[in-house]
């Protein structure tokens, strides 16, 4: 039976882009010629946190060929095509897009990179049809499900067991009994403020907290009152989003010191994190006449100067740190390399070519999107457990609101929400098929 | 009655320097002849955190005299003398030093400066002797003090109230029912490695957590048990103790990109936590021969040389950013500023006397101590509220056990843990004493 509160189902995932993050040699890869193994997958995947869940880890790489096919045998459609350009929203169908930091500096050190954004084939928003897909196989699988029915507490008996919900609908609240086990996946907590200005103070107000309505942390704190433990509450996904046009990949983001901070072809994602925490608060994209154009998502121009020093001033940067920056990055960039922070040579290119631009990225002056990814510990077929790590029994967390294999604003790479929400659902959901049944005497 | 699974009581405490950070004027500020006030000490505290409890702040801020004269009552001796000297661990038994970061940007742009660690009048550790005072306060009170007595486990009764503990004492396990309520003063979880490792895992391996051997979290856990609420888990004070010698201060830290990255200035937690942050890593202190002592704790030289520009060749730092960011600096410095981060005048010194010397200061290689700030959610008067902001009736929690005044790793100040844990204590304490006693039917 799946309850679900809204009038429709698919959460934040039906409204999203609609990339899973997958690898390890997919279809897609393979005829787009990208080479990936799951080993290399796993290098990778480790980097992006300081605490990874290896075993979560370990299996989702292992397995996500697998899970790709399992997507295309529900009807999922994906193209055997790459989208090269980077971007935030990719705009078109193609299978494939370079969707983290896996070309970047340190990470292509440890892993060999390999594009693992697979989008489902569709332009623009492709979340609609992957959940319109995994909706069928729901209602051919007859599965009961009933909308509009919100779930108020579980119901937690003998040992901590839990035995059921208590659910409104039409009017009525109702104990549902569970005999296998109850699954809570009801997103994250983005839209709740109070649990947002606990765990992540620095966001409030600065940075818009995207999702849907429903993101509201309910079934984290019905997960916690039937003693899940959450974990990783204060790790979020933070993007500025200042590309595309990819060509500012080009530029250089500075702080309130003038000074470079970042390898700036890294994902958004990263770059966020590294922006909001710079001393002083101000951040600032450098672009040349060259690599200049107006970002997408609307941002605004600090200052224009005819050369590096007028810029400098003008934005009241110390003296002649800018211009020292700009010199060692140009340098470096004339020989390909950028000794800083390693940023590729393809998005090397010196700043020479008057007008020069500030866009203005302050953290709480440019826009700044995030969203949690802190959620219940659960066990890779999603059983969640207590502070002391036991078993709730009964109990089974999916999505947001466990805390799976995206759990860093700095190596956040998209498609990993909605693959690690599918990949360990899917775990959860076979888990608690699986389960003895519980039957409690004379029940 | 006090539960003590020690064999001597105190924890922490009574093995620490023996700071409070008390102010708004307090006997041994106005002997000193600093001005401070229940307001300017407040403005200060409210910087410390992204996440300040305004309510807690406010009360501390305005009987923190109070507070003093009620330790003067018992017996507490406090000299009315300054220690000027930058410093880790106060040698003298001087009443008072600048425990935080008062003095330095940005914090003393919304506050006037003014030192508040007070130190108990003995020389080296005084955590000892202000424990014996409290000791004997205890004592003289009439309170039964049983040590070696675990309590294992909180009790739990109708309604989620706390009715007493389990103890194991002398090998035998007692129920012992609490009339008014139950206080956790057990510490915070440096010594709990899962904990640690959990919530702030890139400290793992790096830094070297200290307490006592009773800061495992079990009061933590405990109160979780309850339905205590955890908050800012992850949040902890780091040191990176790099002075004295207090010269140093005039010294420059840099990343392995060569940039300057906080005020020297700034207390060695704030610059800790700034220092274990670094993109690439590499840390390094450089000096000049006028500057150059050896740290106290125990560092080792990275490099030297006869010029900045070798030192940079030697410690393999891009090629021109360490000589310009020296450039820079000396340039200020001979003005008497520091435009990046501005230092205090009194730090500001070119450094400009060969040789120059780099001191190993990476996070993972030099040597940085941590311990954990975060702890139960409580009201000022100890009460332990759960996630959804409730009270866990008769359970009520203080010092590392809670998370109250520090809170934050780049706000820390000394005193504030052993001034926060006396304060709320104290409030704790006559909360507890003052509830409307428990007597359920029959008992």
């Amino acid at each position: 039976m799946v309850l679900e509160r809204a009038s429709g189902g698919g959460g934040t995932t039906a409204i999203a882009a609609g990339h899973l993050y997958l690898g390890g040699g997919t279809r897609v890869q393979k005829a787009c010629g990208f080479e990936d193994s799951a080993d290399n997958m796993f290098d990778y995947i480790m980097q992006c946190a300081d605490d990874p869940d290896e075993e979560k880890a370990r299996l989702y790489c292992d397995r996500s060929v697998e899970h790709f096919d399992w997507l295309v045998s529900l009807g999922v459609p994906f193209k055997d095509s790459i989208y090269e350009q980077r971007c935030l929203m990719q705009p078109t169908d193609d299978g494939l897009i370079w969707s983290g930091n896996e070309k970047a500096w340190p990470f292509r050190e440890k892993a060999a990179p390999a594009p693992r954004g697979h989008k489902v084939a569709q332009e623009d928003d492709a979340g609609p049809l992957l959940f319109a897909k995994l909706h069928q196989a729901v209602e051919a699988g007859g599965a009961e499900i009933r909308y509009d029915a919100s779930v108020l507490t579980l119901v937690v008996g003998e040992g901590g067991r839990v035995a059921g919900a208590i659910v409104r609908q039409d009017g009525r609240e109702q104990a549902i009994r569970a005999r296998r086990g109850v699954i809570l996946c009801a997103g994250g907590f983005a839209m709740n403020e109070s649990m947002v200005s606990r765990h992540m103070p620095h966001l409030v107000g600065r940075a818009e907290l995207i999702g849907n309505p429903y993101d509201d942390g309910a079934g984290i704190q019905m997960g916690m009152a039937a003693r899940g433990a959450p974990i990783h509450m204060s790790e979020y996904h933070i993007t500025l989003p200042f590309y595309p046009p990819a060509s500012l990949t080009r530029g250089i983001l500075v702080n309130a010191q003038g000074q470079r901070f970042v390898n700036e072809d890294s994902y958004h994602g990263r770059v966020g994190e590294a922006a909001c925490r710079q001393p002083g608060g101000s951040v600032y994209l450098i672009a040349d006449d060259a690599c200049f154009g107006w970002p997408e998502m609307g941002f605004e121009l600090a200052e224009t100067a005819e050369t590096i020093a007028e810029l400098e001033a003008a934005l009241g940067l110390p003296e002649s740190m800018l211009q020292h920056t700009v010199e060692v990055y140009n340098r470096g960039a004339r020989q390909g390399v950028d000794p800083l922070f390693h940023k590729q040579d393809e998005w090397l290119a010196p700043l020479d070519h008057p007008p020069f631009a500030a866009l203005e990225c302050s953290f709480g002056k440019a826009s700044y999107m995030a969203f949690t990814l802190g959620g219940l510990h659960t066990r890779p077929d999603g059983e969640v457990l207590t502070t002391e790590g036991r078993i709730v029994p009964g109990l089974f967390a999916a999505g947001r609101t466990a805390c799976g294999i995206p759990r860093s604003a700095s190596g956040y790479a998209s498609g990993t929400c909605i693959g690690d929400a599918t990949f360990f659902g899917r775990l959860a959901g076979r888990a608690a098929a699986l389960a003895t049944p519980w039957d409690p005497a004379g029940a």
